[in-house]
């Protein structure tokens, strides 16, 4: 079970957005980072590994974004939207590329289907953080 | 939701380890690792964060090592008992010392009351992971 | 020493930027996540503890910024300009937010100042990199 | 340039381990974690991708566990033997095996020759750090 949302109704102080958005989003970032790197194992286990190439650097790149991403989101009381803003916006971005190269995939491999499903999630949950605290 | 699960079903080659079992511990990595996290700033919020010094440095080295531990046992192909043991001791004994430590402030603050539940509850899953591939 | 000139150097296809300008900006990016990872635990030691929480915090979200850049800097290939743009850009802020925080406290503190150093390296060292890669 | 050294120069208290020794192992698993990241990505440009699957896997365990002892020992002040003595063995572990791959590939990939260095250099700073503080 996540913890996110029950870190938020304890903190110390009041949120400048939504618990359930901001809970939300973390629980998004962290299960996509998560996906992607077990895609990435997945892939290098096909035989047709050289095709894959493109998904599993798509997924190392989306791993790494949606993790730091996590990180200072779950941070709150630093809040500085020039730096959460475009964080966020790697975030959909490299989330938006990794998920559409993942549903190329789908069809062949399940686990594409299953880290394609992830990446849809959290670029969604990161437009919805984004456009709310701009 | 958590995709530790569905990635290890759709997995292109058999587990040496039960997938309920390594889905589980995964999880409660991935989130011990958010809970710690954000420990750390809710602990920064406190009135008394002189005294939260040591949860505080305990949070932020629990944080490292479960999410290390979460990307090595997310790729069960190159499983090596040589790296993931020693991974998984050092997980065990950082999630029993941030657990103990954050116990004992969870009178005072409920954000410690919830990372202490997280940290039991990986600490738990770690040693059962560790127990069945060792 | 550091090989992210050597790894470009026997990159196997040819990158779109300086190997120079890339390999500097990857280092100053790890050289400062380890120095504000490394300064967040000076700062805690320190007996005025209170006034370091912002220094504490900013440090935190560098460091896991930076090491997202890092990464995916460290993986030319991919290179996306509507990703990598972005997080250059949030690394930019989160240096120079960091580096500022990191100079009140030099006089005072020198692990301060030496952080403050590394984040002024890496706060240039994006802006070159970004300025070429857009 | 790294910042490993003086960091610990201006630490607020006396370390437990010669300053020499624990800025090297941190110095060489931050450079063995680059250079494990940077392969990964050379390695998915060679025609023989293929036969670099066990190489990419090794590296992508080599750079988590490089990244969170880093961390760890990036905060002398919490050094607790449980912790750290099976984190370093963990990184002994996956240097050699990473080190042992990657030169098997030495003569057909300068940048494999390149990140066996790195992973070489690693695991003999870890095995000394580790001598020193058990």
């Amino acid at each position: 079970m996540s913890y996110a949302r029950p870190m938020l109704d304890t903190y110390p102080r009041a949120l400048d957005v939504s618990a359930d958005l901001l809970a939300g989003a973390i629980d998004a970032m962290t299960d996509c980072a998560q996906a992607c790197i077990a895609d990435t194992d997945a892939d290098l286990g096909e035989p047709n590994v050289t095709e894959m190439v493109r998904c599993i650097r798509l997924c190392l790149d989306c791993a790494d974004v949606c993790t730091a991403t996590a990180g200072v989101t779950s941070r709150p009381a630093g809040y500085d939207a020039n730096v959460t803003g475009p964080l966020l916006e790697a975030c959909v971005a490299i989330c938006k590329s990794c998920g559409d190269e993942c549903e190329r995939h789908a069809r062949m491999h399940e686990h594409c289907r299953v880290c394609a499903e992830a990446c849809r999630r959290c670029e969604q949950a990161c437009r919805e953080l984004l456009a709310e605290t701009q």
